[in-house]
C-alpha cells in the first residue's frame, strides 16, 4: 500500500478541513483519535431506532438496545481474546477501569509493607492511584526505571519485584517515549513473586493486536476514545476469580441482586461492576470502532504506523536543534514521538505548528515523573494514526524547519 | 397548546416508529428518555469539526472543543442557578455522582454513631452507596417514612433528623411513586441540625424549574440521558466550600496540580473531581439538550406534563382491578405512574402492552425496600415527557384494558 495515499480519509470528516488557512494535519492521537462515518452514524443510528434503558425492559426498544450493548461486550471480548464477556467491564475510560481495580483490588489486598511496582514512565492514571494507595496503606511505591535508551529496564524489574510485591501496574505502551513495555516478561516475573499485573493499554490496544490471555495478565484496562469510539465509554478486563472476589466499586442500580434496609448482595459479573445507566450508545460505537478495526485488521494498522515512523522519524532526528526522547530507532519506537526544540518552549512549538495547520500537543503528558526522569518541565509531541500520511509527515517536518527559521535557531 | 397535537414529535426521529405493527407509545421516560434531533446533531458536530482532547491543548481543535466543554458547563451552570461554573463537575451519570459525594464527602465525615438519613423511596443509587457507608464507619442507617397516600412524612423527617445526624441523602422526585419531595423543607431541618443535604435529581431536572440556591442544597446531582442527552454524562453540583474540602475521588489526568514519584497535590475544582478524559462530546451533547429544554421553557414542560397526568391517571384508577401506587390525586403526581393489575405479574402486562405498541417497565424500579414497604416485589412503570400526548395516554389505557381482556381479570 502506498503511504502517499490515504484510503480512510474520506472516512474521516474532521480530516477533511482546514485551520488557519492550512490543511489540518492532525497529529495528536494519543490525546484521543478522530471517529469515522461509521462509528458517528452508528451513534445516530442507536439514538434514532433502538434508544431504551438496558437489562430490566421488557418491551421491544429495551430488549433491542440490551442486544446491541451485550453485542458490543462480545465485540470487545473477541478484539482483545477475553475468555469470557463476563470479564469485560465497561468503564467511563481508561482512569475509571484503573481507578476501579485501586479502590477495589488494591483497597483489599494492599497492606502495610507490601510493595506496589510501577515503572517511571506511567501516566498520572496509571500512577496517582497507586501512590495513594501505598500512602494510605503505608505500603512502598516503588519505580522501574529506565535504559539510557528510554526503554523499560528489565534488570531493574527483576530487582524491584520482589517477594514483597504484590500488585505490579505498568503501561502497555508509553504515551511519551513511544515503547513499548514486554509485558509477557513482567507478567512472568510478577506472577513468580505472587504478585497479580495490571496494565494500562490505552496507549497499546487501538494500535496492535492484543491478546490479553496471551499476555497473562490480570487486569487491563483501555480508553474508547483512542480508538475510535464514542467519549466517555472504555473498558476493564480482569480475570473473572479475581472480579469475583473483588468488592463492588460503585453502588446503584444493576449491579445489585439484592437490597433490603440494612443490606444488600451484588449482582455476578461483569453487572456488578455496572452501577447504574451506562453509556450503552458509547458501547454501541465502541462496537462499531472494533468493527471498523476488524475490516482493516490489527496487523495492517500496525504495518501503516511502522512505515510511518519508518519515514519521520529519523528525518525528525536529523533537524538540527531538535532533540527526540525515548529510543532513536524506529524499530523500537510507536507512532508517539516526543521531541523539544532546543531554546524553545514546547507550548510555542506547538503553538507554531498549529499556523501551518499541525496539531501537536505540548506539556508534561499527565507524566510529570517521566519529565523529571528527564530533566524536561513539557516536551512536545507529535503522535500518529493509520490515517495519518507521508504528506502529514512532511507537513510535520517543514513546518518545525519554519518554527525554528520563525524563531531564529541554529541551522536548518 | 392543544395536547391533541404535539409540536415536538417531529424533533424525535425514535418516537416516529411502528413496533409490533403497531405506533411506538414510549412510556419509559423515567428509566431514559427520546434525543431530539437537534442533540444528535450537536454530537455529530463535535466529532466532525471539532473534536480533540480539551485543556492542555494549543492548537485550534484542542481549543474549539475546550471552549465548547466549558461553555456546555456554563449552560448547566444557569440552568440549575448554580452560583458558580466551577461548582458544576462532569460525572458519568447520577449514579456516579451520588457515589463519589458517599466515597469523598461521606468517607471523611462519618465517623461511628453518626446518623446518616434518607428516604424509604431512595432509588438503589442514593441508597445503598449511604447503607455500605454507614456499615463500614458504624454509623446509624435512618429512614424517613412516607404518609398513607404514599408522600413523604415530613413529621417523621422531624423525628429521624436529629443532632447526630450528618447527612441527609434524598431524592427529589420518586422514580416509584412520581410524589416529589419537599426539599426546601428538609434542606431547613438538616441544616438546623448541621448536616448537610445530599439530592438525587435524577427524576426532577428534566421534569420542573430546579434552582439549587432557592433550594439551598449542598450537593444535588442528575443524569444527562434523562434530559435527553448523550448517555454517559451527568452533573453532581456542590456547594464550593464543601467540594473543596474534600479529597478527590478518583486519579488521573487534568485533576493535578503537581506529581512527584511520592506525592501529589490537586487541581482546583471543577478539575479536582475529573480525572481522565472526559465526555467531552456528551458535555457538548447535554448543553445542546440544555437549550432545547430552554427553547420551550421548563415551566411549560412541567405545564405540559401536568394536563398529561391529570388527563391519565383518573382513567387510570378508574380502570376495575388496576392498583396505582402513590397519590391518587393528579395534583401531587408526576409524570411517572406505577401500577399493577390483580393478578397479573406486572412483566406479563409490560409484554402485553409492548404488543400493542406501549412501552412501559416493569420490575422492582431499583427501589427494593420501597416495593418491602409497598407490600409487592414489583410494578408495572408509565411515565410520561413533555412530548407524548394524550392520543399516548389513551393508547396505554385501552392496552390496558385489553390486556385485562385477553387475560381475562376481572370486569373491563
Amino acid at each position: 500500500m502506498d503511504n502517499n495515499t490515504n484510503n480512510y480519509l474520506a472516512d474521516f470528516p474532521a480530516l477533511n478541513q482546514e485551520v488557519n488557512d492550512e490543511r489540518l494535519v492532525y497529529l495528536d492521537n494519543a490525546a484521543t483519535v478522530q471517529r469515522p462515518r461509521q462509528v458517528v452514524q452508528a451513534l445516530v443510528d442507536f439514538y434514532e431506532q433502538d434508544n431504551a434503558n438496558v437489562h430490566r425492559g421488557v418491551y421491544t426498544l429495551a430488549e433491542r438496545a440490551t442486544k446491541d450493548y451485550e453485542e458490543a461486550r462480545k465485540k470487545v471480548q473477541k478484539f482483545i481474546n477475553a475468555p469470557s464477556p463476563n470479564e469485560i467491564i465497561f468503564t467511563k475510560g481508561c482512569t475509571d477501569g484503573l481507578n476501579l481495580v485501586a479502590a477495589t483490588y488494591g483497597e483489599q489486598n494492599i497492606q502495610s509493607d507490601d510493595e506496589i511496582v510501577i515503572l517511571i514512565m506511567e501516566h498520572h492514571s496509571n500512577l496517582i492511584p497507586w501512590q495513594q494507595l501505598a500512602k494510605k496503606k503505608g505500603a512502598a511505591l516503588k519505580y522501574i526505571e529506565l535504559t539510557p535508551d528510554g526503554e523499560l529496564d528489565l534488570t531493574d524489574a527483576k530487582k524491584k519485584i520482589t517477594d514483597k510485591t504484590k500488585i505490579v501496574a505498568v503501561t502497555h505502551a508509553s504515551n511519551v517515549l513511544g515503547t513499548v513495555t514486554p509485558l509477557t516478561e513482567l507478567a512472568n516475573i510478577a506472577h513468580q513473586h505472587g504478585a497479580v499485573i495490571i496494565v494500562d493499554g490505552a496507549q497499546a490496544v487501538p494500535h496492535m493486536h492484543v491478546d490479553v490471555q496471551a499476555l497473562n495478565v490480570d487486569f487491563y484496562a483501555f480508553s474508547g476514545h483512542k480508538m475510535m469510539s464514542p467519549m466517555g465509554i472504555g473498558v476493564l478486563y480482569g480475570k473473572a476469580n479475581l472480579l469475583r472476589a473483588m468488592p463492588p466499586y460503585q453502588y446503584g442500580g444493576e449491579m445489585i441482586n439484592d437490597v433490603h434496609r440494612d443490606e444488600s448482595t451484588w449482582a455476578d459479573i461483569p453487572f456488578k461492576f455496572e452501577a447504574g445507566t451506562q453509556n450503552i450508545a458509547g458501547a454501541v460505537g465502541l462496537g462499531a470502532a472494533i468493527d471498523y478495526l476488524n475490516n482493516i485488521g490489527m496487523d495492517r494498522i500496525a504495518q501503516k504506523e511502522r512505515e510511518l515512523v519508518n519515514y519521520v522519524l529519523p528525518k525528525l532526528i536529523a533537524i538540527p536543534d531538535v532533540e527526540v526522547y525515548g529510543p532513536q530507532s524506529p524499530a523500537k519506537h510507536t507512532g508517539v514521538i516526543a521531541f523539544n526544540i532546543k531554546g524553545l518552549h514546547p507550548h510555542d512549538v506547538a503553538t507554531a505548528l498549529d499556523m501551518d495547520g499541525v496539531a501537536v500537543r505540548a506539556g508534561h503528558h499527565c507524566a510529570q515523573p517521566l519529565m523529571e526522569y528527564l530533566g524536561v518541565t513539557a516536551t512536545a509531541r507529535a503522535s500518529f494514526y493509520f490515517y495519518n500520511t507521508k504528506e502529514d509527515a512532511d507537513q510535520l517536518i517543514n513546518a518545525i524547519k519554519e518554527t525554528k527559521e520563525f524563531f531564529n535557531i541554529g541551522t536548518v
